[in-house]
């Protein structure tokens, strides 16, 4: 740290991403990371558009908003693109959130929002997971603050239906509702029908998941058009240019393999029933995940020690370390052989205990 | 606008980016892209990095950092890269500014200085530039407020000398010198040789014009590791993995094509002397620019009238609206075929004058 950062920042805590190893050297269920192939029609697409890169991307990024539009069933006035579901949320936060509208979220959530409301000095107030880590809906009902919340929750893998959620959408028709759906195609119900409906209502989605497009950056808002020029007037003032020409062909193109991403979600919910059943029979405790990952603890072992040892052998998952959850850890859906693999080397390390 | 929209924006005025019309609508003068193909080899480096694309990118952005570092003869530790630059000034501006430290820089300059200090309600005050457009470099000792130059000045392309500019920063000490050096390969000297030097300077440079990549977006800031510190952990705060993995892999790629890159660099230092000796020859009063733009205004025309006649013919220029600077236009330097149509085609307006 220099002596020139503005003294606002001295209690700063960052948001920590998980471990990113190179590629390869782990096998790698801690921050997930779809495990496919991307389909060549993406590879060619990008390829074709970074011939393009002397030239500024569109700033009203036209082509990828209308591709995402005629997906969801919207209009692109109804759809922002951002550098990653992060800088979605971030404009939510700088956009609805201010000293005088506070945020609030579960306790036991995605880790960010703390981030964001610290790092911009907006008041908020963390609402607890009940015992079984389940959204207690009535505490968001008229909440005079923005309300962020992360469906199905993350590291918990719980999801809400759209009944409960329409529920704290509607009790708090003079606040923003952020429903924050990174994992929603692995088996919840997406909010995006209700942006009809509810005009305080932000849907906000990820590439970067059940699309495959982590490490392309690119997240989204789906919300009334008023909402989204809210934000737009927020992204003109930082960053105009968010989104690049090659992530943006990419994801046009990843959208036109619907039946690929749609083989590929079904593996992976196959895989998350096998991943669970496997690690319930050794013992565990997990959650019912619909979500790319699983959330589990063992009486045995604490959740930092099996963290560590699974990393001796060469295999990441997460570790939150947070007081309510540090026995837990969370672990991506990977493919049946990496189940395979992760299951013998914990019920190895559970022989040694 | 949405009733929900934080009431702290009512007066927000954000950049307005210069017309980006379809690929092949116009003779495009207008962004200052540079009028070369990209190499091969950038093409291929994106399209196998794509491959990798269902993974995160690595928050650490190490390879590109590192590839940097080696081409402007520092090290790693003293690179942070961005999402474009605009990012990197973004988060200078949240760094180092606050409502006790404001920002200082020049009446006529890139306009997204003033758009950031409004944005994040920091005090800021504008310096005028003297009568010739040159930085009155007095103004800015002892400023006790971060200092923004550009350097060359945009949109007049007018640039400093380096001693000048290490005066600036040595009579700033207690202050951080942002050197904004988005044009300096076409002709003004960097000041990142003065990093070792001065733990209050930051560089920050753009991948968006000598190197070809503005559609791509990479920038980057080059200072103290201290300084680099800082500025990732706001980055951390906001957007972690803000580089992807294409435009990492492309900007690599870019950084071997050294010649190319010289080259490019030539042709456009011997076509600005061409366009600016040709407007001078059609009675225009054109500065003497070191970036890949001129700046000129003719007596006989409105700035805003010649912008909308080239339009109607198919070029577009860039016209400012700003008092101080209306009559004139900032004019890209592209191909000598394109300066030839622009020439023709504003000595036809001007015969009809």
């Amino acid at each position: 740290m220099s002596r020139y950062l503005s003294s606002k920042y001295d209690k700063l805590k960052p948001y920590v991403p998980g471990e990113q190893p190179k590629i390869g050297e782990y096998i790698k269920l801690n921050t997930n990371e779809p495990p496919f192939d991307i389909p060549l029609s993406v590879l060619d697409a990008v390829k074709k558009e970074a011939g393009n890169m002397m030239l500024y991307s569109d700033p009203g990024s036209f082509d990828i908003r209308n591709a995402i539009a005629e997906y969801y069933g919207t209009n692109a006035e109804n759809v922002i693109v951002t550098n990653g579901s992060d800088e979605a949320l971030y404009l939510a936060f700088l956009a609805y959130c201010d000293k005088n509208t506070p945020a609030v979220f579960p306790d036991i959530t995605y880790g960010f929002y703390k981030v964001f409301a610290e790092f911009t000095g907006i008041p908020y107030t963390e609402k607890p997971l009940d015992d079984k880590f389940n959204i207690v809906v009535q505490e968001y009902f008229g909440a005079h603050a923005t309300v962020f919340i992360a469906n199905p929750n993350a590291p918990t893998g719980i999801a809400l239906g759209l009944d409960k959620l329409e529920k704290i959408i509607s009790e708090n028709r003079d606040s923003i509702v952020v429903i924050d759906e990174a994992y929603v195609d692995f088996g919840a119900e997406s909010a995006v029908k209700l942006v009809d409906r509810y005009d305080n209502l932000l849907v906000v989605q990820t590439f970067s998941k059940s699309k495959m497009m982590a490490g392309a950056r690119l997240g989204l808002g789906i919300a009334s058009a008023e909402i989204i020029e809210d934000l737009n007037r927020i992204r003109n003032s930082i960053n105009p240019y968010n989104v690049n020409r090659m992530t943006s062909a990419a994801g046009v193109a990843m959208l036109k393999e619907k039946q690929y991403l749609e083989d590929c979600r079904n593996i992976i919910i196959n895989n998350r029933k096998y991943l669970t059943s496997s690690l319930r029979i050794l013992g565990f405790e997990v959650t019912d995940s619909m979500a790319n990952f699983v959330f589990a603890k063992h009486d045995k072992i604490s959740g930092y020690d099996l963290y560590m040892e699974l990393k001796n052998r060469g295999i990441l998952i997460r570790n939150f370390g947070i007081p309510r959850i540090k026995d837990y850890n969370r672990i991506t859906v990977g493919t049946e052989k990496q189940i395979d693999i992760l299951i013998d080397n914990i019920r190895e390390i559970l022989e040694n205990k």
